[in-house]
């Protein structure tokens, strides 16, 4: 078994940040492909990432339990807390930190709060002329690890923080995944947050380039985008690609492609618009394709514009198949409103940014997160931290630690600063 | 066992063609797959289409072999030859008519023009002021059913038909093939028709939609367009759909889909473009597309216009990959000349037609047949049959009876005035 440091508050950050790295690489192991990194919901390597956080939870003197739904909680603290999470789940040959490096965040700012009580550390972070007392009131903090986010197990996301605001995901094979991992559904309702969690704050890397490209470590979330999925299906006629004359095709994909450049079209710097996905049949090089099935994902935090658009988008679709013997059909697969981030919140962690002395940037998040889900019970906020070469859910992702030592004093700051009234 | 019924001169072609159907029918019997019909290069299947064809030649008083590329071969007469022949291979799921008809019918015509002396049928189908006596000259037929043109087993088509013109294909999968079947690849040689065979008769379905909509049973094939294949490959980079700006996107689904309609723009009455095979990485709804292989067919009959197009094709997605941070690459697959049929053959079909009683539509072939094969060596010609629904390559695949019916009296009235000088 591996080694793990403890955190000393009286060290500089720039060692604690380096030992976050080392625990999301170590958790990195924990996967279903060697290889590759691919943990989903409550597979077998997720009883290993549960045994490596509960030993570092133990270790910062925090409670731990694992809920019906396969989060794995740690509180420290009595009374009011701050829930710091981030889920444990990854996508298919992912990155060693989307989600998982919320989690060691949250575990490493409670060692660093709790473990010392002297604050040499404060006062080396700070900037010379700050003055941040830890405050004398007992601050609670509950850190969790999702046990699912991406969606990946069962085409369901959010299994894990869903349970935490009290609508958990009844599907079937959710449950027998639960029972199968040896946990009990019954207690689902269980594992819903009371009173007792007054706000939620989530560290996660960016998964764009937009930190890279203003050259800032970190990011402030104001709003989350809302997204809507569609499936779009072009009806047109296989045929001899040698026999049939121009003027006698119905050809599903010329007609898909106009599309694409259209729906490339509708987006802007406020909108996000991206055909991913095509299937083609037959798809064959001799062959007229005669049904193309696309995928659509529209996303923005104005949810006029998301709204409009989509509406302008699929429009165009039945024109452009139209004026080709093509028909078209679509199918709604998402409609996810925009969530807006509690403005409190956003603003103690911009004054935490500021404090621990970076520029503030507030940002869109274009993704999804845990947040998002929590933020219909409590008051909620994001940290993001700059995603090197914007690159995500790919084996190249990874964080700088100067990003992380950044991100552990926005959080010192923050926790010196926030109270749960 | 199946009971087939000689075909009789004396009786209305009618019978004939209601004959050949059925026995094209019974050979969509021999296939690889139980359900559809699939029958490939020297396939196991293929044994029972050698029997049957066998047996119906012989039935025709035809001497029948088997040569080293696995075609069968049967000649009836003595002296200089008319070949008459088409495929017995199929693509995947196919039809019952595309190849296996030629042979069918080239049997029928020897067994009609040889069963009986009397000219009762000619007189019979003949216009009423028309006197087309049975040539006195011991006519030389040769029917030969190829084993392969589709080139679905080894992606090498005409295996059977360049064997014949001295061009065998040396593919060492091919010979393995060969000698599973018990044929010896050292024999090929001998499969090339020598100065015997002076001329080459393709009966054939249109596989296209232009007889139907033009309302003729039959049409002159003049020339085979010419084809070229491409696989272009466009380099853009993957990223998430949702945090990734519209302006920092190098999609490599939309500078296709660009190309793709400047493609479907090129084509005009002469000359076919077809993207009809895509292959996207990673095809993920919420990821934009980092590649995409997109496959290219340009088929015309005029080679000028096809070399002109293609240049245009390819140096337009070099354009529209630049304007989008995203770079292409093609790869020549295929570069097939444009074939002309022997003026002379065309003619004297076309003569045929019109004694038959039908108006002559000339047409251009926008699929390659064995024909344009057998054209480096011997005047060649096709007559195609009308395909309802311009359908081929598919189960719904059909000929009318009617049809097959005008093709036989066109082939006896070709026979009856054709001469190897």
């Amino acid at each position: 078994m591996e080694d793990f440091a403890l955190l000393d508050r009286s060290a500089p950050l720039g060692a604690a940040a380096q030992e976050i790295i080392r625990r999301c690489r170590a958790l990195a192991e924990c996967t279903e492909e060697p290889g590759h990194i691919t943990r989903t919901f409550l597979s077998p390597p997720m009883r290993e990432v549960h045994r490596l956080v509960r030993q570092w939870m133990e270790e910062a003197g925090m409670r731990v339990w694992v809920d019906a739904a396969g989060n794995i909680r740690g509180v420290s603290g009595d009374g009011p807390r701050l829930m710091i999470g981030s889920h444990l789940d990854t996508v298919p040959h992912a990155g060693a930190f989307d989600g998982i490096l919320g989690v060691v965040m949250g575990i490493a700012l409670v060692e660093l709060c709790s473990s010392r009580t002297d604050d040499r550390f404060l006062s080396s972070v700070s900037r010379p002329t700050d003055d941040n007392p830890r405050s004398s009131v007992p601050l609670g903090i509950e850190v969790v690890g999702f046990s699912e986010e991406e969606g990946v197990r069962f085409g369901v996301p959010f299994i894990g923080s869903r349970a935490l605001v009290g609508d958990p995901v009844m599907d079937e094979r959710v449950l027998d995944a639960i029972r199968a991992f040896g946990l009990d559904p019954a207690r689902l309702p269980a594992a819903a947050i009371g009173g007792e969690v007054k706000a939620y704050l989530e560290f996660h890397i960016e998964q764009g380039p937009v930190l890279v490209k203003k050259k800032r470590p970190l990011g402030v979330v104001q709003s989350i985008v809302g997204q809507s999925r569609y499936e779009l299906t072009f009806h047109g006629k296989a045929n001899h690609a040698g026999t049939t004359p121009m003027n006698r095709r119905s050809d599903a994909l010329a007609a898909a492609a106009v599309w694409i450049r259209d729906v490339e079209f509708m987006g802007n710097k406020d909108l996000v618009a991206t055909v991913g996905r095509l299937e083609i049949e037959p798809n064959a090089v001799n062959i007229i394709p005669g049904l193309v099935r696309a995928s659509l994902d529209v996303r923005s935090a104005n949810e006029f514009a998301r709204i409009d658009s989509l509406r302008t988008i699929l429009g165009d679709a039945d024109i452009v198949a139209d004026r080709r013997g093509v028909t078209v059909t679509s199918e709604k697969r998402l409609d996810q409103p925009a969530v807006q981030m509690d403005p409190k919140m956003v603003r103690a962690l911009c004054a935490a940014v500021k404090d621990a002395g970076h520029k503030v940037h507030r940002m869109v998040s274009g993704a999804g997160h845990d947040a998002m889900i929590l933020a219909r019970k409590v008051p909620s906020a994001i940290l993001f931290l700059r995603s090197p070469g914007g690159i995500s859910h790919h084996p190249d992702e990874t964080v700088l630690p100067e990003d992380v030592e950044a991100a552990l004093s926005v959080g010192l700051h923050f926790l010196n600063t926030w109270s749960p009234s």
